[in-house]
């Protein structure tokens, strides 16, 4: 994401996440929940994830309005085990039964090593680091994963079976960052096609295919019927694994819990519906926490998961390359920069917020 | 696999895992672990995993001969809460501790839902999909990983700090054959390298890159200093996910264990030393099994499996594709065939076993 395009404005992050609050709380929300969802949201904007954030919040409205999401989930344990749970979010926000399964887990954790928490009957749940990381804080590993709408095609086929069905892990260091690992299965993700679609440039070959299944560099084929392809682009460099892994996300996510997968997954945009033959309910998320004192003591594991760190950083580069990376450091040096310098927002996603605060009559004051 | 090449001679299955378990009796093991070693080895070979099979019984003798692996461990758990257990392996092989650690995954996963077991101090330990596989007879999703020799390197970086490091997901269904995914987390494993080098032809671009970091279609790259790439193949192509779940795999296998990771996993050849300044003990693996029921009826689960798996590959395919597969077809297909016609071995392969044989005084009678 790049910060230095002039005809983006900064926008304070506090401001953005009280704003962010405001419009949850008059579409229904309890002080509470609009807190929590805030937070979610705005953890995106700051990561630089800005396809998550605040410019999600009128596709949440939509859902909202439609009847299709529910503003007032009744967010409940439905199964457990000493070690495991099921949840049903009530037709919710995943922004708000993310953090509930999530909680669990770590409490069964804290119990037997581990806790492992599906989600049925939810919507979108923002980014699963959000929720990964929830664990980092009492030195748990957290695993976050997501089923979504269909937009990717298996290798070898052209129909849409799987979302971009991200996974996440988020594990604790001592005086090092943490690792955060926070990946769509696919090749790209549907946020890079947007940032190309707005420059008006072609996608590299290995990210779509068009709807008879032919590769493709236009940024806009999913709405023209094509599909996003998994990591590894096609079967010579790899794409069964990366369908291996969307359908494993599917699996835990969805058939699991007994959401919908596959084709089924109710789509994210309101105006499309979704299909009379459902299998679940909602969509589905799948939550774990590792407690690393269940295995080895947090201090030592800390101790070697910060050489395992500043050894892969150190690491010689390829030409061209300045440093190799661990995984969640972009994230962490953007959420950096914006807490400090604020979180640039496209005009167009300004102007819907505004309009948003002007009919709820809520001050929209930066 | 090809199984048509007119040079390649089948062997009886049965009578090759006798022979591996008198090789691994006459090598020192116990009746009881050579049956379990041999039944690891000869699922490679059954499901079309060559370079995991008899054809590296070899190296685990020089392993053996080296006094870099104990012929009779005393495997035990050095740590444990109800869900989670830490096994030493005691400088054994990875095809007897892995058996060991996922039966006692198995028994938390009966107790608390899920039970997860890391192991340190351990060889390499042949598929991961055999371990995995171990959890589908009692309606568990099983998972294998383990992390190996440092063969590949991280996006950005020309040093070799990651192993192919494995991941699988062994998922039950009903009428239907299992959901099995056992992936390197590299775009190419390094049974496909040895496949090319044997028939002297070049590897696609994306797989491998020289020692200076660039990119190559040598499939010999490896012993001149270059290095296999993340599932991706480069930054554009999401090489930095396949690192990010190479990473992961070697930090739950290795970190967690206690085991050695990263550029310290010693190397499975055994005329190259381990590193001096050992970080932990020997290679590291990790496993998990997900009781079904500890979520919901295991019937319904695994009807939705069904339902999952028929959709799936009934899908509409991309042209010149006959099928979409769902991972372990190709598995299931190779080992069907091979259990009734016999295994195919390449005559070096063969060469050896029978000197070993020799050497051991056991019968070689194919």
């Amino acid at each position: 994401m790049e910060e230095t395009q002039t005809n983006v404005r900064l926008y304070a992050f506090e401001k953005l996440r009280e704003l962010a609050a405001n419009i949850l709380l008059k579409a229904g929300f309890t002080p509470e929940d609009a807190r929590v969802g805030s937070n979610v949201l705005l953890a995106a904007d700051l990561r630089g994830i800005d396809s998550h954030g605040v410019a999600r919040i009128p596709g949440y409205l939509r859902l909202l309005e439609a009847g299709r999401a529910n503003a007032t989930p009744d967010i409940k344990i439905v199964h457990e085990t000493p070690g495991t749970g099921v949840v049903d979010g009530d037709k919710g926000l995943g922004l708000l039964s993310g953090p509930y399964a999530m909680k669990l887990a770590m409490e069964k954790a804290g119990n037997v090593g581990t806790g492992w928490v599906a989600v049925r009957n939810s919507n979108h749940f923002g980014i699963a680091a959000y929720h990964a990381m929830m664990a980092l804080e009492e030195d748990m590993i957290g695993v976050a994963m997501t089923n979504a709408s269909p937009i990717v095609s298996p290798t070898f086929s052209k129909s849409r079976l799987l979302g971009t069905n991200p996974i996440c892990f988020a594990i604790p260091a001592g005086k090092q960052p943490p690792f955060v690992m926070d990946m769509a299965t696919t090749t790209a993700a549907n946020g890079k096609l947007e940032i190309l679609q707005r420059k008006n440039e072609k996608a590299p070959l290995g990210w779509m295919q068009d709807k008879e299944g032919r590769p493709t560099d236009d940024p806009c084929i999913i709405s023209k019927g094509g599909a996003l392809l998994p990591l590894g682009g096609d079967r010579i460099h790899g794409s069964h694994k990366g369908y291996g892994l969307g359908a494993v996300v599917d699996i835990l996510s969805g058939v699991l819990s007994g959401a919908n997968y596959g084709p089924w997954v109710p789509p994210f945009v309101a105006f499309l519906n979704p299909l009379d033959n459902l299998v679940g309910e909602g969509i589905g998320h799948f939550f774990g926490a590792i407690r690393v004192d269940a295995f080895r003591s947090a201090d030592e594991f800390k101790k070697h998961m910060d050489n395992w760190i500043t050894t892969f950083r150190k690491a010689d580069t390829i030409p061209g390359e300045k440093e190799v990376l661990i995984p969640g450091d972009p994230e962490r040096i953007t959420e950096e920069k914006r807490r400090k310098n604020g979180i640039p927002l496209l005009d167009p996603v300004v102007e819907n917020l505004k309009k948003i605060a002007n009919d709820f009559d809520i001050p929209f004051s930066f």
